[in-house]
């Protein structure tokens, strides 16, 4: 691996101290990070550089999956440091440039650079054009930009956003997160779908009557109100997350790891397009209402501290999507998401047509579940005569153990990794997230306008509306 | 359900104690017996009826799967009555005609006759014989005859003894148990081919390698050498027990249950005969050493009480066929069955082709496995990337958890029903049973000469000459 500065802005944020400082620090007991580097936080809070690394073995002891020896834990501190950084002063970044260059030399790093842009969205632009003016990203070495989601609230601004960024960082500079890729099962989705002969053959729309992608949520919006009652389920997961999720399901076999953007870029090029006119009668949107969690009562949505009582936010979306290509003409792809839902579960069910045949009992459909979050795991739901009745035929499930493995890497620590090697692959590319905005866009210009938003229940699978949807192809959630 | 007389010869036996009384018993609790019937034990020791009852009660006791109360097995034992019976004495026959006819008056039992044969194979014919002769087998409703195995020991004696029956019983009147086919699984094995898309489309020489077929016990001879080293693994389990197997798993899909003989007899004229010259390149044929079993030592075959120190029989059977068809062209199946090996197990591995894809990471292929006893499942392995180090791929397996289900019917239980109900699926017909010994002919005459009889250690899982059978087409058994 390339020695390398790893430059974080926003290092005393709160994704910083639950998700990235944790995620390096795993890397390291892992013999994951390059012999020679340096961490450098930047924020706009006053830590000294011992406070600030006293702050991060707080939150390591806290937040890491991995304990380890205290030695150890403060071997790692030393490479830590800290600078005050306003983002908008161009002396900050001068002086970042002294530091950095003075740990290049003093630790013997080749000018490889890692920006790390956790910050609020408004900041990527002028942070990136910094980087370049100062000189940071001058480098011999490499330079590579990490940056979070949000990109762009809407097509207009995501493609705003990302020509500020091409005039700092090319294209193969950028990784987009989305943490969704980092997921152990969304990485595994390539390998389940091109490795076993059991499934490869069948995954298309002779075999296939539908395929259903979930992520349900239990909590409510809680202290993100600010920000979600500006954004929704539409941008907050279905535009980013969604998508992505969707895009791996769908798309043809990629030659080899590097040819995976295109594939999946293929596959968004051949989605219909949902016009202004179509976004009713193919996306449910749904704000949640008073209910039961666990017996408990909840208040809705617009009673929510920080919400105003007439937001039309939707706390829920449900979507079909065609794929018209030669794989799956005729296939809908169901897509759903919401808060305040009865479960916690992000899976991908795969419903196979069934077998029509005269004289047969009546069977249930065969189906592939793969489970993504909390637990991990693949099931195939089959028909099987019941073992006290033979003359009846019922479902059995078969369903891997995968979810009891321990110490599993989290998604960070994957996707910095990934990056620190300059692999892509579980990236973001701009024509993915563009084609998804461009994708989306009808439907939040819909949602501006007088489109109707259901109501659901807090506890509940979500609106009606959303099993309507489904019932136009004779077809279920698979709950 | 048609009222009817069961007529059990050798009543008194084994199988009658451990089996078929108790199996009687469960379909009467469940309501699974006519509501006029009544029992006739008969064998040469001289019980009354009462002492019979007791007799059968204790068996039940000891033996039955379900437990009631006293007062239901009281009404159970009340049906059933016990005449002393000397197969070849005629006049036996005129009394025993005299009671059915009797408690057919007595209980309003329609003239429905079932007879089943639980004797040694030299008895089927002479009582089949006598049952016509005395009238017995001369009804007004139906008649049918229920025997056991082994039917026949070579293709000609199974062909005089199905002459010398068909004197007396129509083909569809006669009900060959093989309690293979009376197993939950096995029973099961054409709803998980038939009724399943993700297993139907895959179920051909496209997609799968090879199929293994594994009965494996690990008792040795025990109390049945005189039986047994008569018969070897060959007549005990292969020309019966694996081959109604093999053809289940064959066969093409019966248009209903009542053309699975066809679908089966098909099979077996698909395959392509063994002829004499090559039996030895297709068949293995071994005979337990000494060796350890769960750490205790054990004696060879030919240390074991009753048998001769130069028997050549073959207590472990490896062959290989391939089926000519359509569906099968070039796909060998292996078919295993011994004793005293490492791992008591019936099962069914399908093992897929291997997707070829150049750049791919070496996978394992992707296997179904159908477990038939002493646990029943259904498991699938399949790749998946580590969830620890996602550039590793290794195999994980979906099992389903039938095996936890209690209190399931036994195979005679299911047999004895289908039967009484007329309903023939799961016995072997006539021409299943003559193709079958046309199958094994050969090998028989072979093992009669100089054919190698190899050797295998108790504890193990066979002779190593079964694996280079297998590895001729770089195959190896999943153990």
């Amino acid at each position: 691996m390339d020695s390398m500065s790893f430059i974080l802005f926003g290092a005393t944020g709160d994704l910083a101290k639950r998700k990235i400082f944790p995620a390096l620090f795993n890397l390291y007991i892992e013999n994951k990070l390059p012999e020679a580097y340096s961490i450098i936080g930047l924020g706009r809070k006053d830590f000294t550089p011992e406070s600030f690394r006293e702050y991060v073995k707080e939150n390591i002891k806290e937040f890491s999956r991995q304990t380890s020896k205290e030695e150890n834990l403060n071997r790692f501190l030393q490479l830590i440091h800290y600078s005050v950084l306003n983002v908008d002063n161009k002396e900050d970044y001068q002086k970042l440039l002294t530091t950095v260059e003075k740990l290049e030399s003093e630790k013997n790093i080749k000018q490889n650079r890692m920006f790390y842009l956790s910050v609020a969205p408004d900041f990527f632009d002028v942070i990136a054009s910094n980087i370049k003016e100062s000189g940071l990203g001058s480098t011999q070495g490499w330079k590579r930009l990490i940056i979070e989601k949000p990109f762009g609230r809407d097509l207009e601004t995501a493609r705003e956003l990302n020509e500020k960024l091409s005039k700092s960082f090319a294209e193969e500079e950028v990784y987009r997160i989305d943490h969704y890729l980092g997921k152990g099962m969304v990485q595994n989705l390539d390998t389940l779908r091109f490795s076993n002969s059991v499934l490869e053959p069948l995954w298309n729309r002779n075999y296939i009557d539908n395929i259903q992608i979930t992520a349900a949520e239990t909590v409510g919006v809680e202290e993100r109100a600010g920000y979600y009652d500006h954004s929704g389920a539409i941008r907050d997961m279905i535009q980013n997350h969604m998508m992505q999720m969707f895009m791996l399901v769908a798309m043809d076999k990629p030659a080899d790891g590097s040819t995976i953007h295109d594939e999946k870029k293929k596959v968004l090029e051949s989605v219909r397009a949902i016009t202004e006119n179509e976004v009713s009668n193919n996306v449910i949107r749904a704000q949640y209402s008073y209910g039961h969690m666990n017996g408990k009562e909840v208040v809705g949505y617009l009673d929510e501290p920080g919400i105003t009582s007439d937001s039309k936010t939707d706390t829920y979306i449900a979507l079909r999507l065609f794929v018209d290509n030669k794989r799956w003409s005729g296939v809908p792809f169901y897509i759903r998401t919401g808060k305040r839902l009865k479960e916690k579960t992000t899976k991908i069910v795969v419903q196979f047509k069934s077998l029509s045949s005269s004289g047969e009992k009546e069977t249930q459909p065969n189906l592939l579940i793969i489970e993504i979050n909390p637990t991990e795991g693949v099931k195939f739901q089959i028909n099987s005569k019941s073992q006290l009745d033979s003359s009846v035929v019922e479902t059995i499930e078969t369903s891997s153990s995968l979810g009891s493995a321990k110490n599993v890497p989290e998604a960070y620590e994957r996707l910095i990794y990934d990056a620190l090697t300059g692999n892509n692959t579980y990236f973001s590319k701009w024509d993915e997230v563009e084609h998804s905005w461009e994708l989306v866009q009808p439907m939040l210009d819909m949602f501006q306008g007088d489109m109707p938003l259901c109501k659901y229940e807090s506890g509940t699978f979500g609106p009606g509306e959303a099993d309507l949807l489904l019932q136009e192809h004779n077809f279920k959630w698979w709950n």
